[in-house]
């Protein structure tokens, strides 16, 4: 579940990943007392509450966060947790790391996608239906025709997922002003984490932003179809039967492409909010408290959004028993 | 709280809401075993998994509650539910009810904060601060003509609120097809739960979008606020002074206006988002579930958010120990 | 044309408008010299080269327009122009100006286009075709049914826009930093202007967010009708016959519901640049460079595009030959 | 200027590009009179009212001009001239031909940027400012820890151009319904406007959307320089120094940093606008009227709020006489 992957449990999981890798990374560097900082975050139990109350006054959990780490610690060991880095450090990493397991997922699930598409070309590819332009019949096609439209910018999408992958899997580790010192203790977070070294991105979210878009394409792909299949389920086109499509209160004689309905609402929703996930690459100075939390609410609800549309074009396509012409 | 207000358990109490109504309505209109109809809603205890379920099969929860309400209810009892009406009767009425409770909670609420800004302004309003253009000093004000463009659209946003709702909450009866019959039992409905009775307006999706416009209106005048705050609190202006602002993990010096610039990213969030809840204009035919579903994604969002944004007023002008020029 | 609205030369005009209401005002509370200033407002031949480099280094034309205004004048006559007033009040008070003509305007079209609703009412309303929803057939309705879909929320936006006007229609004289001294100016500009008179409002923006979702509210019933009558037009359905409908470089058979497609582009943009123009609203300060000059990008935006959906609605409903089910 | 490459007279010029191809590869496959129309293609001169209107009527301007074009012509020469393609072949061919000239014409001009940012920093880097998070004061950075931030992501915006142009520069050619025969003509076409050749994208627009989220990003980082240089010129904060700035028509003692806001304000008009771009991906069936004319009236308006913001840019880092602490 993509809401799993974003609620608090898997934001502190992820975050105490980085504390973790930057403990670490600081016992290589010669801390002394590093294995009792490491012992601490591997048997930590977070107090919740105050947990929540300190982001709500600090606009962030990791101050909180620390301070619970730290509690009843020796000194030693205290300077060998969160020594350097900054809670942007900490967030931004952790959100890379939450968005690459979900990304990939999704490649995982759109590669479903694509061979359900096979199948389903396979199956009835042959059959003839109408071509319509401009929503107008035009002239005759094979069900293949249209199932490639479908499939291909997928295929295109699950192609250049590596790729964004590759330049947004990044360690953030900018301290406090996103003046980083030397290169050693980040190097080793990134190692531990799997994620590539590069100079600090404090203030540029680039990366989010092309996640985003990624997530737009992807959506607006799956959109497509489920407004074509929508299309194709009228009474007077037939072109597409549905098997255990939805029923309504008033008119039992109903079968309604509800899945496909679906698509095209969530295609919209992901599309409209990279409209206002784009206003937050206005990230004034060192670090903007107003740009930064603006991704937070909307980055998740785009991957809560196409995890849907995932869902739906499976159960969708899962649902349809014949494409193209009736013969009836 | 506005999650609360939209959670599942309330969008059931007020269908049943609606339900208990139409109900009431038939046996006002003759329907004989409607006192056994009504016990039932009375007592009626969901099974909640089978709602779901069935929301997602037929794309909204209605057909499957109808299921539930009739269960083991004789057959003269039985056509004292639902009869005559539909599922978005249902859903939409819901809709508005909720709608509006929030509304006037907000309205509420945003009266204390207009009470807030009037004890700001007699007690700091005489001070002198310096006005500010395209972000440059121009001639000195003093706070309380600052305060003033804080309060004054606040005021009228407030003022403005009764007439919208006036519009706004108004019972949707218009049946399978939108083609409602004699206004009888829409009359009865619409009284017991304090709504307008207007031609059906089941594709018209206006009210929805000028609630949500609104909220732009509430959210951007208390972003407003945040923004100058933020500003106001930087080293050098020195306009405010905050008390218990946000800390850092890195630099426990700084007091961060969390709550000022939480009310800048909510409201480009409310704002953007009312670009999406336009698009639920276009539906089509009798009865979008694809425009529809759009509505029930992004307006509880504004709502939510909205809340926020008024709770955080509230927060930060209470943390406010000054307002205008220091005399450090 | 929307656009000569919206133009130079209109922009120029109007706060001509207004300098003229000012100079006379400022006559009448006794300036000496005022005679000569009007008549060089009058007279006023703009150096348009020089207007144009002047709004790029000022980010507004106003100063450089007051400088061409005051060339060659008495030093008498020129404490009889713009003295006491700032850019904000010439340029919001001539974009409403702007905005209630077109407005206006716009009211008198959707008017017209009621009217031809009415009349294919009138001549098809008893025929019988199919009620629709989510995309099915659902039970028949008759033609009357739909178009009073299409009908009644014009018919709302018409009433609603006096109410609207009348809150939007207001003078704005905030001088430079929005404190107005007493009102006598001021008063005197709006009697003559035919405005209201209000407390400025100079970071207010709430007017023409209020504008641009009336925008959104007529642009969406149009596209509402557009999406109806394209889906009406789809071979199989049949239930809308145009006259002279667009043509297809490869298929001369097509007869494409050009129109009617349109109609529902047009409403998606204007719907999504509300979601552009709610973020003006964090108008910072006295006066907002970066929140204004996006109103002035965004809000005539919208203007000519729901303008465009006027005239394509009107040429549409005039390509109807047939409503409801064909006989053929 | 980006206008200019969006005008009625570039489209036209580029849609000729393709007929002139398309009308060389016939000849290539064996067309006879294809030297008649390659020079009534070199020689035509349109007819711009009749182009104008068949563009209304059709909702594109190529049945009109091919009509134009096969005027007086032979019988032979006529079937050297778009035999085969469609009008979409010939319109989001020519409008990835305009877009790829406009990029890189943008990566010239960004380049150009990054060169003024560089000279800033070897002239100021070493300066010392405040290093500011939260709208706070954090920690001293010198100023080329801020300069980084605004080079390091247009200098990868810069360097993913290239791969951007490589999936986006490819030739449309689907004819009527999306079904090309073999790829012959295609690839000559291809060849001849310096194109690749990829299977049919007709329904599939995440090109078009990657080319605006390309836009995003470049508008959004340019919008960072000048959200922060509005911010470093502040009274108080006095940590740039710009000439030339603009003036006001009340205080003539103001320097306002108008192009600094500028940048911000178009940032925010791009970011909204792709959240409407992203919507045209919902195009149903073989060729979508309503989703493509969206495109068409959005990437324009976005391409030119770029051009403005690089113009902005450059002149704005060329104002900077100061950046860094004062000395006064």
């Amino acid at each position: 579940m993509v809401a799993d992957a974003f609620s608090d449990a898997s934001y502190l999981k992820h975050m105490l990943a980085f504390e973790r890798a930057w403990t670490e990374a600081l016992i290589a560097s010669g801390a002394n007392d590093g294995q009792e900082a490491l012992a601490a975050i591997d048997g930590f139990v977070p107090d919740l509450d105050a947990l929540r109350l300190g982001s709500e006054t600090d606009g962030l959990p990791v101050p909180e966060l620390v301070r619970q780490l730290k509690r009843g610690m020796s000194a030693g060991a205290m300077v060998a947790i969160h020594k350097g880095a900054t809670s942007q450090d900490v967030i931004d990493t952790a959100m890379v790391l939450i968005c690459r397991d979900v990304l990939l997922d999704f490649h995982r699930r759109a590669t479903g996608i694509v061979a359900q598409l096979d199948a389903l070309d396979a199956r009835f590819g042959e059959v003839e239906m109408m071509g319509r332009t401009r929503m107008q019949a035009a002239l005759p096609i094979r069900v293949s025709d249209r199932v490639r439209t479908w499939r291909a910018p997928l295929h295109a999408h699950l192609e250049a997922l590596p790729i964004l992958l590759g330049a947004f899997a990044r360690v953030q580790v900018g301290g406090p002003v996103g003046v980083r010192g030397d290169d050693t203790i980040t190097a080793h977070v990134a190692k531990t984490l799997n994620l590539s070294l590069t100079p600090v991105w404090h203030t540029d979210r680039s990366g989010f932003v092309n996640v985003g878009n990624w997530l737009v394409l992807l959506g607006g792909t799956l959109g497509k179809i489920g407004l074509d299949i929508s299309l194709m389920a009228q009474q007077g086109i037939d072109e597409v039967k549905l098997s255990g499509a939805g029923g309504s209160s008033a008119m039992p004689h109903k079968q309604n492409p509800v899945r496909a309905e679906t698509l095209v609402t969530l295609a919209r929703y992901v599309a409209g909010k990279q409209g206002i996930l784009g206003q937050a690459m206005l990230h004034e100075q060192e670090r903007s408290g107003a740009a930064w939390t603006l991704e937070w609410m909307v980055l998740p609800e785009m991957f809560e959004a196409t995890g849907a549309a995932l869902n739906s074009a499976s159960g969708l396509l899962g649902q349809i028993e014949r494409l193209g012409r009736s013969d009836d």
